[in-house]
Protein backbone atom coordinates (compact mmCIF):
# COMPACT_ATOMS: atom_id res chain seq x y z
CA UNK A 1 0.00 0.00 0.00
CA UNK A 2 1.70 3.26 -1.38
CA UNK A 3 0.49 6.67 0.79
CA UNK A 4 0.02 9.48 -1.30
CA UNK A 5 3.03 11.84 0.09
CA UNK A 6 5.08 8.35 -1.09
CA UNK A 7 3.87 8.29 -4.63
CA UNK A 8 4.56 11.94 -4.33
CA UNK A 9 7.50 11.76 -3.71
CA UNK A 10 8.78 9.33 -5.84
CA UNK A 11 7.33 11.03 -8.90
CA UNK A 12 10.20 13.87 -7.80
CA UNK A 13 12.98 11.49 -8.21
CA UNK A 14 12.02 11.89 -12.35
CA UNK A 15 14.07 15.25 -12.18
CA UNK A 16 17.97 14.97 -11.73
CA UNK A 17 18.07 18.28 -9.42
CA UNK A 18 15.97 15.75 -6.61
CA UNK A 19 17.86 13.02 -7.64
CA UNK A 20 20.93 15.03 -7.25
CA UNK A 21 19.76 16.02 -3.78
CA UNK A 22 18.85 12.77 -2.29
CA UNK A 23 21.76 10.72 -3.88
CA UNK A 24 19.60 8.37 -4.86
CA UNK A 25 18.32 6.91 -8.60
CA UNK A 26 15.43 4.58 -10.04
CA UNK A 27 15.15 1.25 -11.81
CA UNK A 28 12.50 -0.71 -12.80
CA UNK A 29 11.95 -4.38 -14.21
CA UNK A 30 13.31 -7.66 -13.17
CA UNK A 31 16.35 -7.65 -14.94
CA UNK A 32 17.63 -4.36 -14.00
CA UNK A 33 17.16 -4.78 -10.53
CA UNK A 34 18.22 -8.17 -10.36
CA UNK A 35 21.45 -7.09 -11.64
CA UNK A 36 21.74 -4.01 -9.41
CA UNK A 37 20.95 -5.99 -6.47
CA UNK A 38 23.57 -8.72 -7.53
CA UNK A 39 26.24 -5.68 -7.63
CA UNK A 40 25.78 -4.72 -4.56
CA UNK A 41 24.03 -1.39 -5.17
CA UNK A 42 22.58 0.33 -1.77
CA UNK A 43 18.90 -0.45 -1.97
CA UNK A 44 17.20 2.18 -0.09
CA UNK A 45 13.80 0.66 -1.20
CA UNK A 46 11.97 -1.63 -3.29
CA UNK A 47 8.22 -1.68 -4.39
CA UNK A 48 6.85 -5.37 -5.95
CA UNK A 49 3.92 -6.86 -6.88
CA UNK A 50 2.48 -9.82 -4.77
CA UNK A 51 4.10 -12.64 -6.90
CA UNK A 52 8.00 -11.05 -7.33
CA UNK A 53 7.38 -10.51 -3.07
CA UNK A 54 6.28 -14.42 -3.09
CA UNK A 55 9.54 -15.09 -5.04
CA UNK A 56 11.90 -12.73 -2.86
CA UNK A 57 11.38 -13.51 0.68
CA UNK A 58 15.05 -12.45 1.48
CA UNK A 59 14.95 -8.57 0.22
CA UNK A 60 14.44 -6.02 3.06
CA UNK A 61 12.72 -2.56 2.38
CA UNK A 62 10.12 -3.96 0.04
CA UNK A 63 6.78 -3.16 -0.20
CA UNK A 64 3.79 -5.41 -1.25
CA UNK A 65 2.07 -2.59 -4.56
CA UNK A 66 -0.79 -3.16 -6.79
CA UNK A 67 -0.85 -2.69 -10.89
CA UNK A 68 -2.42 0.29 -10.07
CA UNK A 69 -0.11 1.55 -7.93
CA UNK A 70 2.91 0.70 -9.92
CA UNK A 71 1.60 1.89 -12.50
CA UNK A 72 1.43 5.25 -10.69
CA UNK A 73 5.15 5.79 -10.08
CA UNK A 74 6.38 4.12 -13.05
CA UNK A 75 8.54 5.97 -15.92
CA UNK A 76 7.35 3.14 -18.49
CA UNK A 77 3.80 2.92 -20.49
CA UNK A 78 4.13 -0.88 -19.82
CA UNK A 79 6.13 -1.28 -16.09
CA UNK A 80 7.60 -5.01 -15.11
CA UNK A 81 6.04 -5.86 -12.13
CA UNK A 82 9.26 -4.05 -9.90
CA UNK A 83 10.38 -0.84 -9.03
CA UNK A 84 13.41 0.07 -7.02
CA UNK A 85 15.08 3.06 -5.24
CA UNK A 86 18.87 2.86 -4.90
CA UNK A 87 21.54 4.96 -3.95
CA UNK A 88 24.42 6.20 -6.36
CA UNK A 89 27.91 4.94 -6.26
CA UNK A 90 30.47 7.73 -4.78
CA UNK A 91 33.70 8.39 -6.38
CA UNK A 92 35.08 6.50 -3.34
CA UNK A 93 33.13 3.41 -4.22
CA UNK A 94 35.05 3.37 -8.07
CA UNK A 95 38.06 1.02 -7.49
CA UNK A 96 41.61 2.15 -8.47
CA UNK A 97 42.36 3.18 -12.55
CA UNK A 98 45.51 1.37 -12.14
CA UNK A 99 46.37 -1.65 -14.79
CA UNK A 100 42.77 -0.59 -16.53
CA UNK A 101 41.31 1.08 -19.56
CA UNK A 102 39.02 3.36 -18.10
CA UNK A 103 36.91 5.34 -20.55
CA UNK A 104 36.65 9.19 -20.04
CA UNK A 105 33.64 11.10 -21.68
CA UNK A 106 34.01 15.04 -22.12
CA UNK A 107 30.33 16.40 -23.03
CA UNK A 108 28.34 13.20 -24.61
CA UNK A 109 25.24 15.14 -24.31
CA UNK A 110 22.66 12.10 -25.93
CA UNK A 111 21.42 9.99 -23.04
CA UNK A 112 20.74 7.31 -25.69
CA UNK A 113 24.59 7.28 -27.08
CA UNK A 114 25.37 7.53 -22.96
CA UNK A 115 23.83 4.26 -22.56
CA UNK A 116 25.14 2.67 -25.34
CA UNK A 117 28.26 3.67 -24.00
CA UNK A 118 28.36 2.22 -20.94
CA UNK A 119 26.92 -1.15 -22.53
CA UNK A 120 29.52 -1.16 -24.72
CA UNK A 121 32.36 -0.48 -21.78
CA UNK A 122 30.43 -3.46 -20.26
CA UNK A 123 30.84 -5.64 -23.03
CA UNK A 124 34.75 -4.84 -23.02
CA UNK A 125 35.31 -5.12 -19.47
CA UNK A 126 35.50 -1.74 -18.80
CA UNK A 127 35.00 -1.38 -14.89
CA UNK A 128 34.92 2.55 -14.57
CA UNK A 129 33.57 5.84 -16.72
CA UNK A 130 34.97 9.18 -15.53
CA UNK A 131 31.95 11.53 -17.26
CA UNK A 132 32.33 15.46 -17.24
CA UNK A 133 29.96 17.34 -15.22
CA UNK A 134 27.70 18.33 -18.61
CA UNK A 135 27.48 14.70 -19.99
CA UNK A 136 23.99 13.14 -19.92
CA UNK A 137 22.86 11.59 -16.43
CA UNK A 138 23.03 8.36 -16.24
CA UNK A 139 20.75 7.87 -13.69
CA UNK A 140 17.76 9.45 -15.86
CA UNK A 141 15.39 6.67 -15.45
CA UNK A 142 15.52 5.84 -19.09
CA UNK A 143 19.32 5.41 -19.73
CA UNK A 144 19.33 3.56 -16.29
CA UNK A 145 16.81 1.18 -18.43
CA UNK A 146 18.63 1.25 -21.77
CA UNK A 147 21.77 0.10 -19.91
CA UNK A 148 19.99 -3.47 -19.89
CA UNK A 149 21.95 -4.34 -16.57
CA UNK A 150 25.15 -2.68 -17.37
CA UNK A 151 25.00 -0.11 -14.98
CA UNK A 152 25.10 -2.41 -12.25
CA UNK A 153 28.54 -3.41 -13.39
CA UNK A 154 30.26 0.05 -15.12
CA UNK A 155 30.46 2.35 -12.40
CA UNK A 156 29.97 6.19 -13.74
CA UNK A 157 31.36 9.36 -11.45
CA UNK A 158 30.73 12.71 -12.94
CA UNK A 159 33.53 15.21 -12.00
CA UNK A 160 35.39 18.21 -13.22
CA UNK A 161 37.76 16.72 -16.03
CA UNK A 162 40.15 19.44 -15.75
CA UNK A 163 41.05 18.35 -11.80
CA UNK A 164 40.81 14.72 -12.66
CA UNK A 165 42.98 14.56 -15.15
CA UNK A 166 45.67 17.87 -13.38
CA UNK A 167 45.89 14.78 -11.10
CA UNK A 168 46.30 11.87 -12.93
CA UNK A 169 49.38 9.67 -13.67
CA UNK A 170 48.13 7.48 -16.30
CA UNK A 171 48.93 7.43 -19.62
CA UNK A 172 46.17 9.61 -21.55
CA UNK A 173 44.55 8.38 -24.95
CA UNK A 174 42.15 11.01 -26.79
CA UNK A 175 40.11 10.31 -30.12
CA UNK A 176 40.69 13.28 -32.23
CA UNK A 177 41.06 13.70 -36.15
CA UNK A 178 44.47 13.97 -36.44
CA UNK A 179 45.90 11.60 -34.44
CA UNK A 180 47.80 7.99 -34.78
CA UNK A 181 45.25 5.88 -36.90
CA UNK A 182 44.00 3.81 -34.21
CA UNK A 183 44.92 0.35 -36.40
CA UNK A 184 48.77 0.95 -35.52
CA UNK A 185 47.81 0.99 -31.89
CA UNK A 186 48.89 -2.16 -30.04
CA UNK A 187 46.99 -3.58 -27.13
CA UNK A 188 47.32 -1.98 -24.04
CA UNK A 189 46.41 -2.55 -20.54
CA UNK A 190 46.26 0.24 -18.54
CA UNK A 191 45.22 4.04 -19.68
CA UNK A 192 42.32 6.51 -20.27
CA UNK A 193 40.51 6.95 -23.29
CA UNK A 194 38.85 10.68 -23.58
CA UNK A 195 35.82 10.32 -26.11
CA UNK A 196 34.76 13.77 -27.33
CA UNK A 197 31.17 15.08 -27.88
CA UNK A 198 30.23 13.64 -31.36
CA UNK A 199 30.18 17.14 -33.05
CA UNK A 200 32.55 19.65 -31.04
CA UNK A 201 35.47 16.63 -29.99
CA UNK A 202 37.17 16.29 -27.05
CA UNK A 203 37.05 20.42 -25.68
CA UNK A 204 40.12 22.33 -26.11
CA UNK A 205 40.73 22.88 -22.04
CA UNK A 206 40.69 19.15 -21.90
CA UNK A 207 43.36 18.69 -25.20
CA UNK A 208 46.75 19.26 -23.61
CA UNK A 209 46.45 16.58 -21.15
CA UNK A 210 46.22 14.16 -23.58
CA UNK A 211 49.69 11.96 -24.08
CA UNK A 212 48.48 10.52 -27.33
CA UNK A 213 46.12 11.40 -30.11
CA UNK A 214 44.66 8.74 -31.78
CA UNK A 215 42.47 8.99 -34.80
CA UNK A 216 39.97 6.36 -36.73
CA UNK A 217 40.49 6.96 -40.49
CA UNK A 218 37.47 8.51 -42.56
CA UNK A 219 37.27 7.00 -45.71
CA UNK A 220 34.13 8.45 -47.03
CA UNK A 221 32.15 11.53 -46.11
CA UNK A 222 30.20 10.99 -43.01
CA UNK A 223 30.58 14.32 -40.97
CA UNK A 224 31.21 12.43 -37.69
CA UNK A 225 31.02 8.78 -36.16
CA UNK A 226 28.63 8.32 -33.13
CA UNK A 227 30.66 8.80 -29.97
CA UNK A 228 29.27 5.46 -29.07
CA UNK A 229 30.39 3.17 -32.32
CA UNK A 230 34.15 5.55 -31.56
CA UNK A 231 34.01 4.14 -28.19
CA UNK A 232 33.41 0.52 -29.65
CA UNK A 233 36.13 0.75 -32.32
CA UNK A 234 38.86 2.25 -30.09
CA UNK A 235 38.01 -0.14 -27.00
CA UNK A 236 37.86 -3.31 -29.65
CA UNK A 237 41.21 -2.67 -30.27
CA UNK A 238 42.96 -1.70 -27.07
CA UNK A 239 41.45 -4.62 -25.23
CA UNK A 240 41.07 -7.46 -27.81
CA UNK B 1 1.58 28.95 -51.97
CA UNK B 2 0.28 25.60 -51.16
CA UNK B 3 -3.03 23.92 -51.78
CA UNK B 4 -5.10 22.26 -49.03
CA UNK B 5 -5.25 18.93 -50.83
CA UNK B 6 -1.34 19.25 -51.50
CA UNK B 7 -0.75 19.71 -47.58
CA UNK B 8 -2.94 16.85 -47.44
CA UNK B 9 -0.88 14.62 -50.21
CA UNK B 10 2.48 15.84 -48.01
CA UNK B 11 1.05 14.64 -44.93
CA UNK B 12 0.09 11.29 -46.15
CA UNK B 13 3.50 10.35 -46.69
CA UNK B 14 4.42 10.41 -43.08
CA UNK B 15 3.05 6.46 -43.41
CA UNK B 16 5.41 4.29 -44.70
CA UNK B 17 2.72 2.82 -46.96
CA UNK B 18 1.92 5.81 -48.58
CA UNK B 19 5.52 6.50 -49.45
CA UNK B 20 6.09 3.24 -50.76
CA UNK B 21 2.89 3.28 -52.91
CA UNK B 22 4.44 6.66 -54.26
CA UNK B 23 8.31 5.26 -54.51
CA UNK B 24 9.28 8.32 -53.32
CA UNK B 25 10.48 9.87 -49.73
CA UNK B 26 10.61 13.26 -47.99
CA UNK B 27 13.76 15.44 -46.12
CA UNK B 28 14.13 18.50 -44.58
CA UNK B 29 16.33 21.43 -44.02
CA UNK B 30 18.87 22.67 -45.63
CA UNK B 31 22.15 20.07 -45.42
CA UNK B 32 20.53 17.17 -45.87
CA UNK B 33 18.70 18.45 -48.98
CA UNK B 34 21.64 20.17 -50.61
CA UNK B 35 23.48 16.81 -50.39
CA UNK B 36 20.78 14.58 -51.91
CA UNK B 37 20.48 17.19 -54.41
CA UNK B 38 24.00 17.38 -54.87
CA UNK B 39 23.91 12.79 -55.24
CA UNK B 40 21.89 13.34 -57.95
CA UNK B 41 18.47 11.80 -56.05
CA UNK B 42 15.59 12.33 -58.30
CA UNK B 43 13.91 15.73 -57.22
CA UNK B 44 10.46 15.31 -57.79
CA UNK B 45 9.21 18.69 -55.88
CA UNK B 46 10.82 21.22 -53.24
CA UNK B 47 8.96 23.44 -50.94
CA UNK B 48 10.94 26.09 -49.70
CA UNK B 49 11.01 29.63 -48.01
CA UNK B 50 11.72 33.30 -50.03
CA UNK B 51 15.19 33.36 -48.75
CA UNK B 52 16.60 29.94 -49.54
CA UNK B 53 14.68 30.30 -53.10
CA UNK B 54 16.55 33.72 -54.08
CA UNK B 55 19.73 31.45 -53.73
CA UNK B 56 19.07 28.76 -55.19
CA UNK B 57 17.13 29.94 -58.45
CA UNK B 58 18.42 27.15 -60.87
CA UNK B 59 16.31 24.28 -58.72
CA UNK B 60 13.28 22.87 -60.39
CA UNK B 61 10.16 22.15 -59.10
CA UNK B 62 10.40 24.41 -57.02
CA UNK B 63 7.20 25.92 -55.03
CA UNK B 64 7.99 29.07 -52.50
CA UNK B 65 5.77 28.62 -49.17
CA UNK B 66 5.41 30.63 -45.85
CA UNK B 67 6.72 29.59 -42.74
CA UNK B 68 3.29 28.71 -41.66
CA UNK B 69 2.81 27.16 -44.27
CA UNK B 70 6.58 24.85 -44.19
CA UNK B 71 5.40 23.99 -40.28
CA UNK B 72 1.90 22.10 -41.56
CA UNK B 73 4.04 19.96 -43.76
CA UNK B 74 7.21 19.84 -41.43
CA UNK B 75 7.77 16.66 -38.97
CA UNK B 76 9.56 18.61 -36.84
CA UNK B 77 8.68 21.34 -34.39
CA UNK B 78 11.61 23.27 -35.96
CA UNK B 79 11.48 23.15 -39.73
CA UNK B 80 14.45 24.21 -41.50
CA UNK B 81 14.05 26.21 -44.77
CA UNK B 82 13.26 23.93 -47.16
CA UNK B 83 11.37 20.36 -47.41
CA UNK B 84 11.32 17.98 -50.44
CA UNK B 85 10.14 15.14 -52.28
CA UNK B 86 12.57 13.06 -53.50
CA UNK B 87 12.04 9.53 -55.57
CA UNK B 88 13.09 6.81 -53.47
CA UNK B 89 16.68 5.12 -55.41
CA UNK B 90 15.50 1.59 -57.11
CA UNK B 91 17.53 -1.69 -56.94
CA UNK B 92 18.94 -0.86 -60.42
CA UNK B 93 20.74 2.25 -59.25
CA UNK B 94 22.56 -0.16 -56.70
CA UNK B 95 26.46 0.02 -58.04
CA UNK B 96 27.99 -3.45 -58.41
CA UNK B 97 29.24 -5.25 -55.50
CA UNK B 98 32.14 -6.40 -57.22
CA UNK B 99 35.16 -4.99 -55.34
CA UNK B 100 33.73 -3.51 -52.24
CA UNK B 101 32.86 -4.13 -49.01
CA UNK B 102 28.49 -4.13 -48.86
CA UNK B 103 26.41 -4.39 -45.52
CA UNK B 104 24.06 -6.84 -45.38
CA UNK B 105 21.35 -5.93 -42.38
CA UNK B 106 19.36 -9.01 -41.18
CA UNK B 107 16.36 -7.62 -38.73
CA UNK B 108 17.51 -4.02 -37.88
CA UNK B 109 14.47 -2.81 -36.13
CA UNK B 110 15.18 0.07 -34.57
CA UNK B 111 15.40 2.99 -36.82
CA UNK B 112 18.15 5.21 -34.65
CA UNK B 113 20.17 2.20 -34.62
CA UNK B 114 19.85 2.30 -38.96
CA UNK B 115 20.22 6.15 -38.87
CA UNK B 116 23.75 5.27 -37.20
CA UNK B 117 24.56 2.67 -39.14
CA UNK B 118 24.16 4.35 -42.18
CA UNK B 119 26.30 7.16 -40.87
CA UNK B 120 28.91 4.94 -39.89
CA UNK B 121 29.16 3.16 -42.96
CA UNK B 122 29.11 6.31 -44.86
CA UNK B 123 32.44 7.35 -42.79
CA UNK B 124 33.81 4.05 -43.95
CA UNK B 125 33.11 4.96 -47.58
CA UNK B 126 30.95 2.00 -47.72
CA UNK B 127 28.71 2.32 -50.76
CA UNK B 128 26.11 0.05 -50.65
CA UNK B 129 23.91 -1.49 -47.96
CA UNK B 130 21.42 -4.72 -48.44
CA UNK B 131 18.63 -4.89 -46.01
CA UNK B 132 15.89 -7.57 -45.17
CA UNK B 133 12.35 -6.15 -45.73
CA UNK B 134 12.00 -6.52 -42.01
CA UNK B 135 14.49 -3.76 -41.15
CA UNK B 136 13.74 -0.45 -39.85
CA UNK B 137 12.70 2.15 -43.06
CA UNK B 138 15.74 4.11 -43.86
CA UNK B 139 12.81 6.85 -45.78
CA UNK B 140 11.20 7.19 -42.26
CA UNK B 141 11.53 11.41 -41.89
CA UNK B 142 13.32 10.91 -38.06
CA UNK B 143 15.96 8.25 -39.98
CA UNK B 144 16.31 10.53 -42.68
CA UNK B 145 17.20 13.76 -41.15
CA UNK B 146 19.14 11.16 -38.66
CA UNK B 147 21.59 10.50 -41.15
CA UNK B 148 22.66 13.49 -41.26
CA UNK B 149 23.01 13.78 -45.28
CA UNK B 150 24.68 10.07 -45.52
CA UNK B 151 21.60 8.69 -46.80
CA UNK B 152 23.09 10.88 -49.74
CA UNK B 153 25.96 8.57 -50.43
CA UNK B 154 25.24 5.20 -48.77
CA UNK B 155 22.24 3.55 -50.63
CA UNK B 156 19.87 1.14 -49.15
CA UNK B 157 18.18 -1.47 -50.91
CA UNK B 158 15.01 -3.70 -49.60
CA UNK B 159 15.08 -7.32 -50.55
CA UNK B 160 14.41 -10.99 -50.32
CA UNK B 161 17.81 -11.67 -48.44
CA UNK B 162 17.61 -15.45 -48.49
CA UNK B 163 16.93 -14.83 -52.53
CA UNK B 164 19.77 -12.02 -52.12
CA UNK B 165 22.37 -14.73 -51.20
CA UNK B 166 21.39 -17.54 -52.98
CA UNK B 167 22.46 -15.75 -55.76
CA UNK B 168 25.69 -14.15 -54.49
CA UNK B 169 29.28 -14.93 -55.42
CA UNK B 170 30.98 -12.82 -52.92
CA UNK B 171 32.58 -14.21 -50.00
CA UNK B 172 30.21 -13.86 -46.89
CA UNK B 173 30.84 -12.70 -43.42
CA UNK B 174 28.48 -12.96 -40.79
CA UNK B 175 28.84 -11.62 -37.00
CA UNK B 176 28.08 -14.27 -34.66
CA UNK B 177 28.96 -15.06 -31.13
CA UNK B 178 31.36 -18.31 -31.72
CA UNK B 179 32.62 -17.08 -35.03
CA UNK B 180 36.71 -16.38 -35.68
CA UNK B 181 38.06 -13.48 -33.06
CA UNK B 182 37.81 -10.26 -35.38
CA UNK B 183 41.00 -9.10 -34.25
CA UNK B 184 42.99 -11.70 -36.41
CA UNK B 185 40.56 -10.89 -39.43
CA UNK B 186 42.81 -9.33 -42.67
CA UNK B 187 41.82 -6.26 -44.22
CA UNK B 188 39.32 -6.74 -47.15
CA UNK B 189 38.55 -5.59 -50.47
CA UNK B 190 35.45 -7.30 -51.04
CA UNK B 191 32.66 -9.21 -48.77
CA UNK B 192 29.09 -8.57 -47.79
CA UNK B 193 29.15 -8.43 -43.94
CA UNK B 194 25.93 -9.52 -42.29
CA UNK B 195 24.86 -7.75 -39.22
CA UNK B 196 21.91 -9.23 -37.63
CA UNK B 197 19.45 -8.36 -34.95
CA UNK B 198 21.04 -7.37 -31.51
CA UNK B 199 18.89 -9.89 -29.35
CA UNK B 200 17.84 -12.09 -32.10
CA UNK B 201 21.49 -12.40 -33.94
CA UNK B 202 21.25 -13.59 -37.94
CA UNK B 203 18.38 -15.20 -38.31
CA UNK B 204 18.75 -19.42 -38.67
CA UNK B 205 17.45 -19.44 -42.53
CA UNK B 206 20.34 -16.96 -43.26
CA UNK B 207 23.17 -18.76 -41.21
CA UNK B 208 23.92 -21.13 -44.02
CA UNK B 209 25.30 -18.54 -46.36
CA UNK B 210 27.96 -17.02 -44.02
CA UNK B 211 31.27 -18.43 -45.45
CA UNK B 212 33.31 -16.88 -42.31
CA UNK B 213 31.96 -16.26 -38.94
CA UNK B 214 33.65 -13.57 -37.24
CA UNK B 215 32.83 -12.24 -33.65
CA UNK B 216 33.65 -9.25 -31.68
CA UNK B 217 35.55 -10.84 -28.26
CA UNK B 218 33.46 -10.38 -25.14
CA UNK B 219 35.32 -9.20 -21.80
CA UNK B 220 32.63 -8.37 -19.45
CA UNK B 221 29.65 -9.10 -18.78
CA UNK B 222 27.09 -6.91 -21.30
CA UNK B 223 24.53 -9.38 -22.43
CA UNK B 224 24.44 -7.66 -26.67
CA UNK B 225 26.59 -5.67 -28.22
CA UNK B 226 24.71 -2.47 -30.12
CA UNK B 227 24.42 -3.54 -33.91
CA UNK B 228 25.74 0.34 -35.03
CA UNK B 229 28.47 -0.46 -32.79
CA UNK B 230 28.80 -3.69 -34.30
CA UNK B 231 28.69 -2.29 -37.68
CA UNK B 232 31.57 0.17 -36.50
CA UNK B 233 33.88 -2.52 -35.37
CA UNK B 234 34.15 -4.96 -38.27
CA UNK B 235 33.94 -2.46 -40.57
CA UNK B 236 37.26 -0.30 -38.81
CA UNK B 237 39.09 -4.08 -38.62
CA UNK B 238 38.01 -5.04 -42.64
CA UNK B 239 38.62 -1.28 -43.84
CA UNK B 240 41.11 0.45 -42.47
Amino acid sequence: MLSRNEVKYIQTLRHKKNRDEEDVFTAEGLKVISELIEADFNLKKIYALKDWLDEHTDIENAVEITEDELKKISNFKTPNKVFAIFRKKTAEQIHGLKNKITLVLDGIQDPGNLGTIVRTADWFGIENIIASTDTADIYNPKVVQATMGSIARVSIVYTDLKAFLSNNKIVVLGAVLDGENISAIEKLTESLVIIGNESKGIRNEIQPFIHKKISIPKKGNAESLNAAVAAGIILAKLVS
